[in-house]
């Protein structure tokens, strides 16, 4: 029996070996995004969360980003990450109003939050629970994962100074928006990014909203629709990351915090890359071109206004969850806006 | 020689054993943060900070939170950090003038940068960099951890309705801000928080600045001094999580990464927070008080900004650091203010 203790020290460290290991494991998930490979911004955040997460879990996690260009499907994040063909996956929630009317509002409201407040409803007014009430009917765990800031309204070739202006004006414009400036008398339509320049040039359509200066300058809208409208429908678009949940409830404790902080980490630097970017290709814009920024005249925003209203109305009938989003923005909007009034507006004003 | 592959297979193991240990290796730090315990806000953001780490870490960083109540230093952070009293700090990057005058205008300038475009200044304009260059000098690693959102101008018993109402007032405001007035004619005072109220009250002062309504309604000043002005010398303050240089170069790159992250994520959530908390207690507020918001008239901005000009030339001309860090702020603001300007203030305007 002398080798008893050799045998009892190599079974407690086989032991140790094998509990660290398992302690230890590592995952290779992918994540699909919506946007095509090189998008500013938006692929950057993409990349930006799964480059945290692999760093802070010590290679524990390794997440691969697809692009559309191998998945095929841009909008149809929801369904691969609810049916696992994809564990994560970069999207933004209200491209699926169609699965589940709730999802919609999740990333902004024509005349709603700004990314500020946005932000304070999310992590503190109850907007993130809610966010996964919804999407834990549909086996999805979901963050927010990015902001666009303020979006501006869009870029018309002509001015417009009164509603009549607008009525029958062809414009891209896409989802609640489009609804909305439809319902107020113009003709929104959908088309390929890659026909955009043309159709406009041409007078196939007579104005265009895409995203900002950042990835508006490439397009060259502001050389044949000089007119540039400031913002209404879209103050701070809120991207998402979806996650399979029976696959996240799986994992270990420090794994779930990595990932919930790496997206919440996304989410702010988005808007603080978004904000940057869009600053430094604003000012070059308005150098090589001469650019005339006009707001809506009263008549139009009260139009919408009022389109955007009979919409949500309608939104919020069509299913009790939906409602209950609708609600707790507004009611929190409804407090927070003499705040934002006093402060943010009141000191972009007298600086 | 029959337990040749016993002894080999076991010192494989002990080797394998030694190596994972060492990786996983932990640490249990100290951190000294300027805060009495329970400060709404910034202790949350300072014990968020340290749980954050604790749970990404799976354990292995451990964080103690200290308050001045125990180490005694409230504006001690930076000498404590950088002789290793403390592996850590939490504290903001103004207190420490004295030590060197280029670490001032990392927490805010009067007229400067709002959050938004802060954050775009520190992450994507180079702030960053510029911080840890200050910073390094003093063996520390310094990251933003922390923003008040735009603060209030304070709380005046009278209303000013011209510079000549200011002269010779009495105010609580500390810092560069207590230079400005000062310089504008005000006298700026040093007083207690805990004597602050019955100080305002038998009018031994005229006016007070302190944080925001949620650290202000416990205070009571509304009750003594109604006339609340719009803010212009603290556009979002940001806090700063100190970390000694040569404890954090000798930590593993997932730690690493780990604080990298920790301390951003709580730049933001603080952000949110303080928006959140003071919505929500400036309505109480004005429900239970007669606060009359006013902005400051004109001349008394301008005197403000001349005053403030003047003492950002004078700090330029004391270092060439703090020469380059307010330039490098300069810079950028003029380039972001006619888009914050359409974006933000517009959309505050038109919404």
């Amino acid at each position: 029996m002398k080798h008893l203790p050799f045998i009892l020290v190599f079974s407690l460290l086989l032991f140790l070996s094998v509990i660290q290991a398992s302690s230890a494991q590592s995952y290779k998930w992918r994540l699909a995004m919506s946007w095509p490979e090189g998008t500013p911004m938006l692929h950057n955040a993409a990349a930006r969360f799964a480059g945290n997460v692999e760093k802070m879990s010590g290679g524990r996690m390794q997440i691969i980003v697809d692009a559309p260009g191998r998945h095929k499907a841009p909008l149809g994040i929801f369904d691969m990450v609810r049916s696992g063909a994809y564990e994560m996956g970069h999207t933004a929630s209200y491209y699926y109003k169609g699965k589940d009317p709730a999802t919609t509002f999740f990333t902004t409201t024509p005349f709603g939050m700004n990314p500020t407040e946005m932000n304070a409803w999310y992590y503190y007014g109850g907007g993130l629970e809610l966010l996964n009430k919804v999407y834990a009917r549909h086996n999805i765990v979901a963050f927010p994962a990015g902001n666009t800031h303020i979006q501006m309204g869009g870029w018309f070739r002509k001015e417009i100074n009164s509603l009549e202006d607008l009525k029958g004006l062809k414009m891209r414009i896409p989802g609640h928006a489009g609804e909305v400036v439809g319902k107020a008398g113009m003709k929104p339509v959908s088309i390929p990014p890659g026909e955009l320049y043309t159709s406009l040039e041409r007078g196939t359509i007579d104005a265009v909203e895409w995203v900002g200066p950042a990835n508006d300058v490439k397009m060259g809208f502001q050389k044949i629709a000089p007119y540039y409208y400031t913002g209404w429908h879209e103050p701070g678009a809120e991207l998402h990351v979806f996650i399979n949940k029976k696959e996240f409830d799986a994992l270990p404790e420090d794994l779930k915090a990595i990932i919930t902080i790496a997206a919440k980490e996304v989410s702010f630097d988005m808007l603080s890359e978004s904000f940057y970017r869009n600053v430094i290709a604003w000012k070059k814009m308005r150098e090589k071109s001469d650019i005339k920024i006009r707001s809506f005249p009263k008549d139009v925003l009260d139009a919408f206004r009022k389109a955007n209203k009979e919409l949500l109305i309608q939104a919020a009938g069509k299913s009790l969850l939906a409602k209950e989003v609708i609600q707790s923005q507004q009611i929190f909007l409804n407090k927070a806006k003499h705040w934002s009034q006093i402060t943010d507006a009141d000191y972009l004003q007298l600086r």
